[in-house]
C-alpha cells in the first residue's frame, strides 16, 4: 500500500462541481490501491472576501485575528469535499491545522512549520479513510492559529508527505508540468518527465511559477517526491526528484526567463573599499530586494555599479541611488526598465565545461548584446534588452537540443 | 471589578458597521470598569450560505462536517470583532471553541457542553484584555469540532458565564426585554425589570421567543443572572434570576399566548386502563410532541380523549388518530386547528389561592368559553377559540394588574 498525498489549489475546488471532480479524482486514486491524504486551499476568491470584511474594519488588521479568519476559509473546503466524498460512498474525515497538530512558530501570516504530530492522520488511514487536511494553517506552541503564507498549502502538503514518510506528493495545478521553457514563447517546448530539486529551485526562482521556492525547497530537504500535474487534463505531469534518482541526466533541464526585473547602475563612483556596502544598504533598508550584481573597476580609478531589482522598486530604487550618487561623488545613475533575463538551468553543467560560451556564442549569432551575466553551479543567467527574449530563449532551446524531437533527431 | 459575559446574535454582527456598533458598546462596558467576555454568533445570513453550499453537494451531508463547516461561521465574527477592537485602541484577543476548550458530547449539530476549561480566557483577562468567543460551537473529547444547535450561542454565553463565575450574562437581541404580554397585542404591556428562571421558562415555553429555553434552564441550574435587551436600543432589559432574589413579587408575571398549537380528540373510547398509552404511543413514535393532554370519563364507561399538538403536525397526527380509533372501538375523532393557549405565569400564584377562578372569571365576563385547561405549580393555561386571543389575553393583563399605570393606581 503506497501512501500518496494530494494538494488542490483554489481554483481547482472554486465551485461545488470541482469540488465533485476533485473527490471522483481522490476516489480514483483510492481505487488504485493508494492510501490518500488530500491537501486543499480555500475556494478561490475566499481568501479576498475575507480581507476585504477585515480590511472594512481596519486599515492594518490584527495579525493574530487575520489568520483566524482567513483559516476559516480552508476549513470551509475540508467540510465540503469531505461531504463531497461521503456521498459517493468514500469513507474520509477532515482535520483542520491545529487537528492535525500542524505546530507552527508564531510569525502569524507568515508561519514556518515546525512540526507534524500525524498520529490522528495514521489512525484514519488505518481505519480505510481519506484524510482531507485543510493546507495554509496550523498553530503554534499557545494553541494559536496561523497561517503559513503565499504557497501555504503547498507546504502544507509536502509537509504533510514529510511526516507521513508518503511515497508521492502530487501537487495540481493549473499547468501540466514543468516545460524546458515557457509554451507561448516557444512553440517545440516540452515537458519534462523529472526534474531535480535544485533545478525546479533555479526554475522557479526564474519565474517559472508553478511552484513556489518554500516547497520546493522543503521537499528537497526531506527528499520527498513532488509532482507537478494538472487539476484538469489528464497525465502524468514533472516528477521533481533528487539529483542522484534522475535517470536521464540531460545537460540542460530548460530555459527560464523573467521579465520582472529593472537595471540600475551607477557610473563612475571613486574606487575604494565598501562602495558595494555604500550603494546597496540604502537599497536594502529600504527592504528593496536586489537579484544580479554585477562590478567593474575601470582604468581610471573610478567603477561602474550594475544591479537589478524588482520592476516595482524601480523608481523607489532609482531615487535612492541618485541620493547616494551624491554622497558618493559618482558621475551619475542611470536605469533601464526595458531588460529581461533569460538562464540556463541544469545539473548537468556541472561536470560539462564550455556550457557558458555554447550560450553566449549561441545569443551572439542572433546578434543579441549580453548587458549582464551571473552565473551558480547549475545556472547561467545573461540579462538582455527585452525585445530580444523571445528570439534568444527560441535560440538557447534550440542550442541545447531541447526541441521536440530534437532528442531523437540527435541520437 | 465584576465580570460580564456578553452575547450578541447574528443580526448583532449582520454587517461591518454593526460589528463597530458591538466593538463599541464592548469598550463602553468596559470603561464602566468591568471585565468583559463577549461571545457572537456568525453574521446573519452565513449560516444559510454554509448549509446550501453543502446541501449542493449531498442531500444528507454528513453531520461532523456539517458542524466542521458551521463551526467557520463564528470564527470569522470573533476575528472581525476582535479586529475592530483593536481599531478602536481596545487589546483583546479571540478564541474558538476549541481554543477555549468548551467541551461537548460528540452528538454533532446538537452537542450538549460539559465543561469549560476557562484557563485561557482567565489568563487573557488577567493580562487587562477583552476575551471575544465563537458561541454555538465546541470540541468533544477526541478533537472533534461540535456545534450546539439551535440557538448555541445563548448556550454558550451561559456556559461561560457559569464556567468563569461572571456576575452578569447579558444576550444583546432585537427586543428590549421580557414584557407582562406581547405588546402587539396588549398596548398597555409593561416591560418586566425581573423576572424569575421559572417564570421565564414558562413564558418562553408558551411561545414568548426571547430567549431558548435550554439557556434559560442552564442560566438557572448555575444561577447565572441572565439579562435580555436590545443591541439596537439603550436600556437596561429584563434580568433574570433566581426566585428569591426578585424583589417585587407580583402575583402575576405575565400572560404568554401560543397560535402554533392544535386540538384534537378521540371521542368515546370505550374506558379501560391504558388507553392513554393506546392513543399517545403511536404519536410519539411519529415524533410528534404532544403539549396539553385532558381525559374526562363519562357515565356511560367511554372516555373523550383530548390533546394539542403543534399545528404543523396536525394532519399527520389526525391520520394516526383515525387509525387507533378505529383499532379501539372508539365512536370517531375530531380536531381543531383554529385554537390558541393562553397563560398566566407567575411564581406568586404558588402561595395564592384563587388565582386559577379569577382568571376563569375574568374569561367569563367577557364571554369566552374554555375548551381546556391545564395547570401547573406556577402557570395556568387554558385553550380557546382562537378569536378570543386578543380580548382574552388583554382582559387577563388587566384582571391581574399589570396594565401601564396599574400598579400605582391600585397602590
Amino acid at each position: 500500500m503506497t501512501l500518496i498525498v494530494q494538494k488542490y489549489g483554489g481554483t481547482s475546488v472554486g465551485t461545488l462541481e470541482r469540488i465533485q471532480a476533485v473527490a471522483d479524482r481522490v476516489i480514483a486514486t483510492r481505487r488504485q490501491g493508494h492510501d490518500v491524504v488530500v491537501v486543499v486551499s480555500a475556494m478561490s476568491g475566499e481568501t479576498d472576501r475575507l480581507l476585504e470584511l477585515a480590511r472594512g474594519l481596519a486599515a492594518r488588521p490584527t495579525e493574530r485575528e487575520v489568520d483566524v479568519l482567513l483559516a476559516t476559509g480552508e476549513q470551509v473546503t475540508i467540510a465540503l469535499l469531505t461531504i463531497a466524498l461521503h456521498d459517493k460512498g468514500q469513507d474520509a474525515v477532515s482535520f483542520t491545522g491545529a487537528q492535525v497538530r500542524i505546530l507552527t512558530d508564531s510569525a502569524f501570516n507568515k508561519a514556518r512549520i515546525r512540526d507534524i504530530d500525524g498520529a490522528q492522520v495514521r489512525k484514519a488511514l488505518a481505519e480505510g479513510k481519506v484524510v482531507v487536511v485543510a493546507g495554509f494553517q496550523g498553530i503554534d506552541g499557545s494553541g494559536n492559529i496561523t497561517t503559513l503564507g503565499r504557497g501555504g498549502s503547498d507546504i502544507t502538503a509536502v509537509a504533510m508527505a514529510a511526516a507521513l514518510k508518503a511515497d508521492e506528493c502530487s501537487i495540481y495545478t493549473d499547468v501540466d508540468g514543468v516545460y524546458t521553457a515557457d509554451p507561448r514563447i516557444v512553440p517545440d517546448a516540452t515537458r519534462l518527465d523529472r526534474i531535480s530539486y535544485e533545478e525546479m529551485l533555479e526554475m522557479a526562482s526564474l519565474g517559472s511559477k508553478v511552484l513556489q521556492i518554500r516547497s520546493v525547497e522543503f521537499a528537497g530537504k526531506y527528499h520527498v517526491p513532488l509532482r507537478v500535474l494538472s487539476s484538469f487534463k489528464a497525465g502524468r505531469g514533472t516528477l521533481i526528484i533528487d539529483e542522484d534518482e534522475k535517470m536521464e541526466q540531460a545537460l540542460i533541464a530548460g530555459i527560464a526567463h523573467n521579465r520582472d526585473e529593472a537595471k540600475l547602475t551607477i557610473v563612475g563612483v571613486p574606487d575604494r573599499p565598501g562602495i558595494a556596502h555604500g550603494i546597496l544598504g540604502p537599497i536594502a533598508d529600504a527592504n528593496i530586494e536586489v537579484d544580479m550584481i554585477v562590478q567593474n573597476v575601470g582604468a581610471d580609478k573610478t567603477t561602474d555599479f550594475t544591479f537589478t531589482v524588482h520592476r516595482n522598486d524601480y523608481d523607489k530604487a532609482l531615487e535612492i541611488l541618485q541620493k547616494t550618487a551624491g554622497k558618493m561623488g559618482a558621475q551619475g545613475v542611470n536605469g533601464d526598465k526595458r531588460i529581461v533575463k533569460i538562464s540556463i538551468v541544469g545539473v548537468g553543467m556541472r561536470s560539462h565545461a564550455g556550457i557558458a560560451s555554447r550560450m553566449f556564442k549561441a545569443l551572439a549569432g542572433e546578434g543579441i548584446n549580453i548587458q549582464m551575466i551571473s552565473t551558480s553551479e547549475i545556472k547561467i543567467s545573461v540579462v538582455v534588452d527585452e525585445k530580444y527574449l523571445e528570439l534568444g530563449v527560441r535560440a538557447l532551446h534550440s542550442e541545447f537540443g531541447l526541441d521536440k524531437g530534437a532528442g531523437k533527431a540527435g541520437g
